[in-house]
């Protein structure tokens, strides 16, 4: 099956330059590019639009999208994106293997390409009550799946500047196997960081500043420009869309909320905004194809050229990203936004079972929940708006009133239930910032162990926020005065469901519309807060560390 | 062991910037680049100095060098190039996958780092009477050794586009292997370029127009620049050094003769030469370097930068490409000059016994060279100056006088003998252009198959040459009147000798003045000519044509 692609004019990635000529699919294959006029089955013609290769995100996690990896594609298919180079880091923690296995089942197969960088922290330090840990010999026979591309982000720094073991066998793993190893080492800087490319990591996507984007490519580094839901670094890292930078960078989400997908787009939005910013577009669609495609050393992906896999973008206007069709391996996917049904993946009875089957606690009570009598001073997690960072304070704490909780100073009870292997362990503690004045709110995304998080302004609320959490297998729930006011099962690990982006944005949108109407005053999205509170890696405010 | 080299300017590939930095090695890799002063065993001021990375040639035959490895390696090793991409097509043809396994050893752990592509068309021509034949599945174990890189210079172009079976066969192997897969397709141009690219040729080394190379780089195609000793494109092609095409070429010599590399350079010498042309020194070292690493996926490769394998060079002067030190993996291989003493590879004795016992055909005797009687008009090769590409001409040969041959008219008889299998067969021919006026010229270097090429002015001197050739085992020989003027042993293959590169190309001297004493005016290297006379893909002059 041939097709055609007639009087468009082509990105060519290679030379930057705007081309004049038609291109000629064959299968799942660019065959040709040039004086094309008949010779195919379907004769498409493009006059006036532009044809570039499809868009690449060179790390991004499915599973902070909320979506398993069908809907996910569809939502970024639609937005020109054709590949993505997937760490599946959070499903890892709760299912181990399994959970890297199920993300390359449910994405087998699929228009949108799905690369895979194993998770090279699970979990994330020492100090996690993960699902599972993944050692250097757990990761090493995955490397053997072909969409298999590295190791992904490194983000145990230390554990890399001061050579742990663990640490140092998975990183030659890889290198043994030629694989890229992917970093994540914010604010990392001169001799540590010499000494952490040293060891072989050859990307970086936590850059939050030009200086350190420069130095970063100036050591070896690719760059990747990250734009996702929490973290945009874009504006700050605009003025490496010129030379001598561009050509060492690339384009990628990280995490991206369904939301944002159907809002303002994935990729495609991150090369509207460099436009806006005053930045070349063809620069900008060379990072999200032929620069992501080198980087992970991806061979006839990334160009409209002959011998190329036809993943491209049929575009109306080329500064605007307007996006009329998307070929995918020389299908036609979507054509004027509208999505072409394509079959989903079949996923192994045994591991759909695992997955979905991930919370494994006891009903909470709620005597549970008490921990002292009387009054003390006590350490409080203060959130920081805006920051994932907190601060130490210290408050006293009566005990015997409703629990040790004050709605009036907001100070809320916190607590961290162990759902992966019903050890009935559980983390309780008092935070300060949230701005909830009645119920409660738990979540099974919990970063990076995904257990369950609840923060509420008494006991009965948070137990019943916990057991509907367990009740669901797994999601977000609003709870008050013993009533569900809005539930987001999450059945796939807890962290994913099997809704479509438009499903999930709209579900997502009325679960904070029921935590706000909880809160006395508009607060800044206190339920991803609490999905950052129990993670490790993030420090009290002003202090850096090693775990 | 750590060496800092301190207070010189590096070369930075990956921003095309100069910069004052230290860089500290630790054993065979660049651990930090930045502000290190003293923490290192030896520390080298190198004040006022230049540095940047071991250059690599991206294409070429060790053996057309007549040297074995490593000599190989010392002559190039001192022009400041610490890496190679060769093709053994030239022993291949000769010993089959012996040949191959034979360049693997004796380049095993050299402090040249010899990668392989397997040679793809042996024989070049099904026409061809080559030592061994190498099908799909015999290259295809190949693959297994680390420093294979993929598939060499598909020069079998028709077969590509026409679909020949075998031809696609390696292909797809390499493809399936994720390999590089080297293009040879001088002139290939449109849809039929296209067609030859889309099966997965991903370079071309065969650009002699700057219009031609531009249609390779646009097509997605890696351009290398040539410059060897039979094949000179950078002035053609030097306009390439300008945006946008220069990050998409690299450098390299294909074939080049010992005298060349000891009076010019080798990689050294090309971008000297661009110099000259007017073109940026930085944009050249970056062909020389990152470019040809990227082409051919190998990582940690081709720049100043940590992890980075410590090849690098010490440059008195940047424009002039004057070099101090060189750097291999981290060890000091030449000092102004003079080259540190390493191992010769230890070579298996049975694969040295193959490749050093390639003359398998019995003495000739003169009655085997008359080919007539009477006075006929015959079809005679006509060399053309400056040519490989030949014209087809008609004189009147009188078969009773001299055996045919006529010296007045500069009509020799040219005889190719099979070697390989001790066939007995033997092709004659009648030769005009060489200017011989007494003697014989004999040669185990023949293109592409090596059998024994030999031309004469006399049946008697043309059987006496050959039998010394192999006598010798295969080389290059002058004779006259019944005796060895001149004699070049090249006991490996029939194709190269054990010496260095001095005492070759002082030998080749001799040889040439040898020839040139038995012509009657300085002719233009007939030795050279007749070497390619025996090539079946060289056509005549004006006909372009498949095999």
């Amino acid at each position: 099956m041939t097709t055609l692609l007639k009087n468009g004019t082509v990105v060519n990635v290679f030379t930057g330059v705007l081309e004049k000529v038609n291109v000629l699919i064959e299968d799942k294959k660019i065959i040709g590019v040039g004086d094309y006029y008949q010779e195919a089955d379907v004769i498409c013609d493009v006059s006036g639009k532009y044809i570039c290769p499809g868009f690449i995100d060179g790390h991004v996690h499915i599973e902070s999208t909320m979506m398993t990896p069908y809907n996910f594609a569809k939502a970024v298919l639609a937005c020109g994106t054709t590949s993505v180079v997937a760490d599946p880091h959070e499903i890892a923690n709760v299912c181990g293997k399994d959970g890297i296995k199920y993300i390359l089942s449910a994405s087998r197969n699929l228009p949108l390409c799905v690369y895979i960088n194993l998770p090279s922290c699970v979990p994330a330090t020492c100090f996690d009550q993960s699902g599972y840990q993944l050692t250097a010999s757990d990761l090493k026979p995955l490397y053997n799946e072909q969409r298999v591309l590295g190791l992904a982000e490194m983000m145990n720094y230390p554990g890399v500047i001061f050579n742990d073991k663990q640490v140092h066998e998975k990183i030659s793993d890889a290198l043994k196997l030629n694989k890229i190893i992917d970093g994540h080492a914010p604010l990392l800087s001169g001799k540590e960081l010499d000494k952490y490319i040293a060891a072989g990591v050859q990307t970086d996507h936590e850059c939050s500043s030009y200086k350190e984007a420069c130095e970063k490519i100036t050591k070896g580094q690719w760059v990747m420009i990250r734009q996702g839901t929490a973290a945009k670094n874009l504006a700050d890292l605009i003025e490496l869309f010129e030379p001598p930078f561009a050509n060492r960078c690339l384009l990628v989400t990280d995490d991206i909320h369904p939301s944002d997908l159907i809002k303002h787009g994935h990729i495609d939005n991150i090369i509207r905004t460099a436009v806006s910013l005053g930045k070349d577009v063809i620069t900008a669609i060379r990072m999200a194809t032929i620069n992501a495609a080198t980087c992970f050393g991806l061979k006839y992906v990334g160009a409209v050229a002959p011998g190329y896999r036809a993943d491209l973008l049929v575009l109306d206007d080329l500064e605007k990203v307007k996006i009329c069709n998307v070929y995918s391996s020389g299908k036609l996917v979507c054509s004027n936004g509208t999505l072409c049904e394509f079959e989903k993946p079949e996923i192994p009875q045994e591991l759909l079972k695992t997955v979905t089957s991930t919370c494994h606690v006891c009903e909470l009570t709620v005597d549970k929940m008490k921990v002292g009598s009387g009054k003390h001073i006590c350490r409080v997690i203060e959130t920081v708006k805006g920051q994932l960072l907190t601060n130490e304070k210290h408050c006293n704490i009566d005990f015997d009133q409703n629990g040790g909780i004050c709605t009036e100073q907001d100070i809320l009870k916190l607590a961290v239930v162990e759902r992966h292997h019903n050890t009935g362990q559980m983390g309780i503690g008092f935070i300060n910032g949230l701005g909830l004045k009645k119920g409660a709110v738990a979540c099974s995304v919990a970063h990076d162990s995904h257990n369950i998080v609840v923060a509420g302004t008494n006991d009965s609320d948070i137990v019943f926020a916990v057991n509907a959490i367990i009740k669901m297998g797994g999601g977000c729930v609003a709870v008050n005065e013993g009533k569900e006011m809005c539930a987001l099962p999450l059945p796939v690990g807890g962290l994913m469901s099997d809704q479509n982006a438009q499903i999930m944005s709209q579900s997502f949108e009325e679960l904070h519309n029921a935590v706000d109407s909880l809160c006395q005053k508009a607060e800044s999205n206190p339920l991803m807060t609490l999905q950052f509170m129990s993670l490790p890696v993030i420090f009290e405010n002003d202090k850096h560390g090693a775990c």
